[in-house]
């Protein structure tokens, strides 16, 4: 067994446990004496509660008690910036999510017939459910305490904003909607959690972010965070939506009131619906002007997220669709506003790619249009006009670090699927048509600016010689896990086998912020190689100790031990591992990412989150297939090129592209979460609908070998959200290339299409 | 109060306590139901015992057991490098210092009736008492199992050797001798030992090497080291003699028959006066060649150590001498011969300057005969024949780190010590003669090549927010703990009052080598410094986790917070304790000195510690008087300027110097540890003189400013040493200056004065 080696393709270190289901997640810890807790949610998306009577639920059997917002200790509120989200709605419920009782029974099936018996009495109120309505002058307020329903409203100018659109040549115009999208992870929102004899809540929890998790369980219940002790396993997926709270402020509760008995919490699919945070449905509104030759001269982006009853992260989400709001190209002026609105729908956050895919739809259906209108080849548009590192983007960053966007068009450029475009799209069969759609996207990894984004790695060697990582982000299935393996078995000459992780615990692991934006393997492992090679310095110094050696010179770590080179001496990890003390095998290594400074001074309105130094860069393209009869679009190839800095694992890295590539896929055709008056109507997989293996097509990932990026760990950078934002403006794209029509409404259902191409007139159109 | 700062002079750490007799030393332990030890030593220099009968001190009251070499479980042996030297001796006695048994007692009383009541009946046997007799033909044999008395013999072979002498324009030669010398430290050696209850041998001991005793215990006595657990408190004095084990083994053994008992070992004045190492007292004889100019040609000089008994470091005494055998100098041919001889004396071993002090007073003293016989003033032939950085020395060294001879020799022409000596000189009262001599010297600083010379530092902040340096090299009284305390303070911008120092302890600090060779304050000072950066960042990252600022950027550390410049907002050090891991408040650093590659091809006979890389450099001045009708000379000014790099603590650094100076002057003038048949006779400080304070002129110190070491802390380098090595030349020189005659034999007392200056001729003279 050879060691570990950066740049090599190398199976999952978690996969064998995963496909023999040996790998333990939240959901399937069962503590003896348990109890199940269960959140009593009625559904109505705008009322006042006017009764709740839990004596039918109490006289259920295996019924042990049933919570109500007096039970709860602290604020009752939890929420990762803005906290206004109630772990029991006291007296309003704002949407059909809001859980107003909680019990605690001896087993689901008594926790769930608990919790049809409690009697709860609301009387309805008013309710906005869409963006128009929650704007309109004197509409119902979704949290009567605030002037209005706008949860923020920013603006983005850089040059002279819009006013240069008047003196373009060309200038092209579209509106266009996205849809909510679910995370649809195969691991609902699980955990147990205890009150341990010493007043510590311990809590074993799916969740993207242990160590903030013990903020807002603390601040909703009263706890101080140090007697919060959270273990993050494993997660079956996570996307965003288990980034901030969802199980633990009410199991935190259960546990505080369950006399000391471990109490667990899985939220069947329906409740993850029902509750689950979602993406932002989305209405943007873009104008773009250029010269004649197609050199980008101004924009002007309005775009409205549609946030639902509570923050979350709404605001972040909003702010970073902005940023992104002009795409990885140079335009000297831009004007993008945005507004965050609050509606009585179910509660939108974090979603892969949040805000920027959204936006991408939009711009680069725009690039099209224009390219389109000036009968240019709408890759040499985007390529003349696409950042490169220097430039300013439209936020007004100056870009320092890697910017491979014109790399990747490049190699799109050279590609046979885009070179052969024109006879493939000419075989067409009967009854279908063929096109070729492109996108050029970015996203900006890490949390932005004003915001902590930081890692604190830790790497041990045990007494007998072995490594163990200590996680400190949640590995929702990603692999940054196996990234760390292989980044702590690359520095530290190990094998695999003398490597293992520890998952997040709060208690032995640090503060290294969540799994999320990108971050996760770029500021982790960069910390983590600073805990690896004080570590392997150690590991010298100490085998040069006990082999008497007047220096450290000619010592390597292997395998199993530290060999001196010229005389073959050694001394084995196990006689270091016994000799050392415990205080000795352990290295911390810490890494705070880089922030842009000087901020531009191009933004209003923003809290927290920009601006952003690194970016990550894709050039996406999808050859797709149109039943004109069923207006049913295929997918039959799709080519992601992706700026990802070095490869930690090609393997890995181009797995994680698919991943995204897939889910951009089912954004782009299927998903669509329906709510009708804040009611959800896509209830589970039978509704919603998701892409199966069978509906995807091969995934062609190529990394764009040009750029590494210096500051991350090895030369990455994240590559985790990129592919999302490339599949359904590739795919419109595409469907418009095939004379399908534009289409400005995602998903593109085979409805659409059909209406689309048949007999509806684009939204978008050509001004001037 | 002010953070501590480099560069300032400031009191010792210590004084206070120290003065109020506050400071704990080993000696002041008095644990409960303590044992006395007493060793039983016959004062025969060379015999076979042929009887030893305990039965008369087992009936002493108070005596409790009676051990001899029979009782001791290991190898019998200690020793350093060379493991000769027996615990209590088993058939044979080698030097008037061996045990013979070891007397456990409830008091010091019954534990010295004990011991003189032990009955030893010792054969005597021949004996070899200096270098001629130990060298002769058919030499009895210190160690019957060795084909000869010498312990070492060895070569450095610069150029043509000694062959271009014959070609020299002037060739100057003598022959010199130097006197024993005894560490003559305040605190006597001593300590206490119990052998714990889980099977560990504790010792709290005055010793310079606490983690390399378990090494000499744990061989001697056949323990595992990591079984052996030494703390090592402040010493009332080291200098060498307590490098390596003195009271160590026999307590240890002791500790083994004490049945769980604490045992404790005070060796008063006169045991530590036959029983302690000593200085060696060498031969020299040299002829040193050069052109007409001035320029040195060559050298060639031949060198005897008489070593004693045992080996201790003698071999590396005598490579180290020879390394230094020429002086701060550029000389192109060198032969350089060196034995190291056993005699039946007491044991020679370890003390300040070892080896070189004496070469020092033989090439100093040859440099005067040489300018004598040029007609050259003394300074300038040394100043133009100086190493400078990049030259080699004598030993073949390339010298690549600071070298600030020339520099020192500058000063002292600029001093009013040295520019006004012609008149001081003439205005000499009746019956006196003044002179002003002068000596160039250097001292290496470290163990030298094959030897790791490294450290390993610990600093930890406790919960409180205050912060412990674990010292790992122990403060024989030097002031290393200061130094340590300054550099902590320094780096961490802390007040004295918020450090702490814990003084050496294997369990908790780390290897980092002994207390000796310049090296204390250089290599683990250099380790601490890493430690603190190390440390002094992980506070601010935690402290911008706490203020959740973006970076860590404009966070500075302040005595007792962590204080973010920009908006003034600050973490306690008290918050940040309680908020960090046991495991995050410590830091370790570690540091491997520089070492010579390649080595020089110059060196045949070497064992270990050759060849040395960093060197300190210094130029003296004495002024001294002689009453020509007693022979006494008096120094009455001393100049001493000295190149240690960058200066840590100035009043520290001429504090070091000054107790160096004076133990030099002891040596030129006073000391000398007599032995007769390998009897010591100068039994205690009645007979045995070390200079008082009103012997000492004022010594002035002046640090050379012009070099700082890059490799040491903050620019340091080690200045333990390199003064002892100029008081005897210097004060030999200006005897002869004074026309009092050069007198080649140290010390310089007034008979050997009078005796050379009215009657007897020089034993070095001008040859050719």
């Amino acid at each position: 067994m050879d060691p570990l080696q950066i740049g090599q393709s190398r199976p999952r270190g978690d996969a064998a446990a995963k496909v023999a289901g040996r790998e333990p997640y939240a959901a399937d810890a069962y503590p003896d004496n348990r109890l199940w807790a269960r959140a009593v949610r009625p559904g109505v998306p705008s009322g006042r509660i006017v009764g709740l009577a839990c004596d039918a639920a109490l006289a259920v059997p295996g019924v042990v008690k049933v919570l109500r917002a007096g039970d709860v200790p602290g604020s009752n509120r939890q929420g990762i910036v803005h906290k206004d989200m109630p772990v029991l709605a006291d007296d309003r419920v704002r949407c059909c999510a809001d859980a107003v009782a909680l019990v605690l029974a001896e087993s689901p099936a008594a926790a769930a017939a608990g919790a049809a018996a409690v009697a709860v009495e609301i009387e309805p109120l008013p309710g906005v459910y869409d963006l128009d309505a929650a704007l309109a002058e004197a509409a119902h307020l979704v949290h009567a305490d605030r002037p209005g329903n706008l949860l923020a409203r920013a603006t983005i100018r850089k040059g002279d904003g819009a006013d240069p659109l008047a003196r373009c040549d060309v200038v092209v115009e579209g509106t266009f909607t996205t849809p909510v999208q679910a995370h649809a992870f195969l691991e609902t929102e699980s955990g147990v959690a205890r009150l341990q004899p010493d007043g510590t809540l311990w809590m074993q929890v799916s969740t993207q972010s242990p160590f903030r998790d013990r903020f807002e369980i603390g601040h909703a219940l009263s706890i101080p965070y140090d007697r919060i002790h959270i273990e993050a396993p494993c997660l079956g997926g996570g996307f965003g939506g288990k980034d901030g709270a969802t199980v633990q402020c009410l199991l935190g509760l259960a546990a505080l009131h369950a006399d000391g008995r471990p109490v667990k919490m899985v939220w069947d699919r329906e409740e993850s619906f029902v509750a689950g945070y979602k993406r932002h449905a989305c209405r943007l509104h873009y104008r773009l002007g250029a010269r004649r030759d197609g050199t980008l001269q101004a924009l002007h982006a309005r775009i409205w997220y549609d946030t639902g009853a509570y923050a979350h992260l709404g605001a972040e989400v909003m702010e970073l669709g902005m940023e992104h709001a002009a795409g990885p190209y140079r335009i000297p002026h831009a004007l993008i506003e945005g507004w965050c609105v609050h509606t009585h729908n179910p509660t939108a956050g974090a979603m892969r790619a949040f805000g920027v895919c959204q936006v991408s739809f939009a711009f680069e259906s725009m690039m099209d249009l224009l390219a389109q209108r000036l009968g240019m080849d709408p890759l040499a548009l985007r390529t003349a006009n696409a950042l490169v590192r220097g430039d300013t983007n439209c936020a007004g960053i100056h870009l320092e670090t890697s910017t491979g966007i014109k790399a990747c068009l490049a190699q799109v450029a050279r590609h046979p699927l885009w070179r052969e475009r024109e006879i493939w799209r000419r075989q067409a069969p009967p009854f279908k048509r063929r096109g070729v759609g492109l996108a050029a996207v970015f996203n900006a990894a890490g949390y932005g600016g004003g915001v902590r984004d930081a890692a604190i790695a830790k790497i041990e060697m045990d007494p007998t010689g072995h490594f163990i990582v200590h996680n400190a982000v949640s590995d929702m299935g990603q692999g940054n896990s196996s990234a760390f393996m292989q980044m702590a078995g690359h520095l530290l000459g190990q094998t695999a086998d003398r490597l293992r992780i520890r998952q997040p615990d709060t208690r032995t692991a640090y503060p290294s912020g969540s799994s999320s934006a990108g971050r996760t393997t770029y500021t982790f492992g960069r910390a983590l190689t600073f805990a690896c090679e004080t570590l392997k310095s150690r590991l010298l110094n100490r085998a040069g100790l006990m082999l008497f050696l007047q220096d450290d010179d000619d010592l390597v770590l292997e395998p199993d031990r530290v060999r001196h080179i010229p005389t073959d001496r050694s001394v084995t990890l196990a006689q270091l591992g016994a000799m050392m003390s415990a205080e000795e095998r352990v290295c911390l290594g810490q890494f705070v990412a880089p922030t842009c400074k000087p901020v531009p001074d191009t933004a209003t309105g923003f809290f927290i989150g920009f601006p952003h130094v690194i970016f990550s860069y894709s050039a996406h393209l999808a050859r797709v297939e149109i039943d004109t009869l069923s207006g049913v679009v295929q997918v039959t190839n799709y080519l992601a090129v992706t700026d990802g800095g070095h490869v930690i694992n090609p393997a890995m890295f181009h797995q994680q592209i698919q991943g995204g590539v897939a889910q951009g896929i089912g954004y782009a055709l299927y998903e669509d979460f329906i709510t009708h008056h804040g009611r959800v109507r896509t209830e589970d997989f039978t509704t919603y609908i998701i892409p199966g293996a069978l509906d995807l097509p091969e995934i062609v990932s190529v990394a764009c070998v040009e750029e590494t990026e210096a500051t991350g760990p090895f030369g990455m950078k994240g590559i985790g959200e990129v592919a999302m934002n490339g599949p359904l403006p590739a795919i419109a794209n595409g469907v418009a290339d095939a004379g399908m029509g534009r289409i400005c409404r995602a998903p593109l259902t085979p409805e659409r299409v059909l209406d689309n191409g048949v007999r509806a007139p684009a939204t978008a159109q050509l001004q001037k």
